[in-house]
């Protein structure tokens, strides 16, 4: 019996709160991808929405429940897809969104956030000075901070992708989850141990940002001094405890990428899917690349978590 | 009352015969790519399937029909879409599918036909050789001749995208359709022109290829005698008249693009979606690019048909 934070009652219920246009995502086989790799592989694609990643399945929730509660405003702090995500999820519902974001943060996704109407305030330094900022500016003006992988919204949003795979009843025994702060992992991941408990819970994340898979190896909160990886997207240093905790039941295993397999990935998918995809997505192909002998023959699901990427980086990476 | 060859309730019935894998797939504003247009866009996102674009939607039908009836093979001419789809539908179901297509055929979709199990032959010259050679093939082993827009199937199957069009009962007022034979455009248009009629249908053509949108606006079959276009899925030179006059019933208008036109607007699709597409795929944008005029505020759904391109190729066309 799993003991977590996450509920499937409540997972199922935050289905009606979500725009349908987040949900029921495609997933397909790709043979050409799989044949390259030397197994099955499928695609969860998170990218065809107008936030182009899975977060709006948790702000949708969020937004939902804080005019509910009849407040006007939240704050985040985003490495750049939450911000868009709420954006989004707050302009449709006239909360006004404040988004704090690391002047590193790829210039495409600072652009949709303010495209989305909402206040972008950028900081120096990296993810983590951005959330000393957010949690700041929610103190001074007693909004709401929505914390990425901390509430529960932003859990249970994810977690609505693993209802959608429990539903597919296809025969994949493998799920491979970008891991950052760990909502998308644990969400995906409680489901699929709920309902599918047969299905492998693999985390990946990259050597660079390595934190949440070291405290997952040694069962505690481990942090890092610094973060350096092109998959600006799970690049924090430090490891929610209560996040770990769920983590620590629901995963079967986490391990971490060279930047290269990364890239190589991306190319792959690019090659065999037509789909540029930003570093965090391609994270689960690395893990295959860099381990082939252990996924040979076995059938892979991949989350395609998001495809906010900034061209100019993308090409200098991707086509070198 | 329209007299097209396409009947509402065959469509509604073919859907329980189309894997669901290829239904209802997302359907999504861009408000960055609408900004950037002037109007509001939506995307309908046909190429996140195993065969990478719409056209299998019809040779599930065109397959399910010949097991059905105790066929065990069947040929088809192609571009290189239809011939995947065959090669993936009848692959399922233990058909025996050839292809013939000419080797100027993108080598990305040539090698697909293949690695799906189909025989594929490749003749010199354009579509219309190939499609000579596959109707003497058809003749000389007695096997179903399998032809896109020709054979109803080809119409029902890509009429679907029109049933989960009108049954999103969103606001646009637009639909933008890629058309070479007018398999696509007839039988989203017969949807959409029964169920939703204030939608304005606007079929896209290269200026390279205009053959039937010349017979569109004559209203006779006009035939030309080359086809120079990067949108080989449309490159067609030879109208079929049954095909015409259904398009007749059910098209507002029929406009031609320049390739530059087509170019720009791959790119526009890569920044502001994210999506590597074909040429055939970027015809509504294109058409939006040369007359912005005409399609100010309104709001438009544009069908992402297909993105089996060679990547050697969309590089030289979109970043050069």
């Amino acid at each position: 019996m799993l003991t977590t934070r996450l509920d499937l009652a409540r997972i199922r219920a935050a289905r009606r709160d979500i725009d349908p246009i987040f949900l029921d995502t495609p997933l397909y086989q790709c043979d050409a991808l799989g044949r390259e790799l030397g197994c099955t592989v499928s695609i969860k694609l998170e990218t065809a929405n107008p936030v182009r990643s899975f977060k709006a399945r948790g702000t949708e929730l969020v937004a939902t429940r804080l005019t509910g509660q009849g407040r006007a405003a939240a704050v985040c702090a985003s490495a750049g897809n939450l911000g868009q995500a709420l954006g989004w999820s707050g302009h449709r519902r006239g909360l006004a969104v404040t988004v704090v974001a690391t002047r590193r943060a790829p210039a495409a996704k600072l652009d949709r956030i303010r495209a989305l109407g909402a206040e972008l305030e950028l900081v120096d330094g990296d993810f983590e000075a951005a959330r000393e900022r957010a949690a700041g500016i929610a103190r001074q003006r007693g909004i709401r901070l929505v914390e990425d992988s901390l509430d529960i919204e932003t859990c249970e949003g994810a977690a609505t992708i693993g209802l959608e795979l429990a539903a597919a009843g296809s025969s994949f025994d493998t799920v491979l989850i970008a891991l950052g702060g760990g909502a998308l992992a644990t969400g995906i991941g409680y489901v699929l141990k709920t309902l599918s408990p047969g299905v492998e819970v693999i985390c990946v994340q990259p050597l660079g940002a390595p934190a949440m898979t070291r405290s997952w190896h040694e069962r505690r909160v481990v942090t890092t001094d610094s973060a350096d990886t092109i998959a600006d997207g799970v690049a924090g240093r430090f490891p929610i405890p209560a996040v770990l905790e769920d983590l620590l039941q629901v995963a079967d295993d986490a391990v971490l990428v060279h930047e290269a397999s990364i890239v190589a990935g991306m190319r792959l998918l690019l090659k065999h899917t037509g789909l540029v995809v930003e570093p965090s997505a391609a994270l689960g192909i690395a893990a295959v690349l860099e381990d082939p002998g252990r996924f040979a023959g076995r059938h892979l699901v991949t989350i395609i978590c998001g495809n906010n990427v900034d061209l100019d980086a993308y090409r200098r990476w991707v086509h070198p």
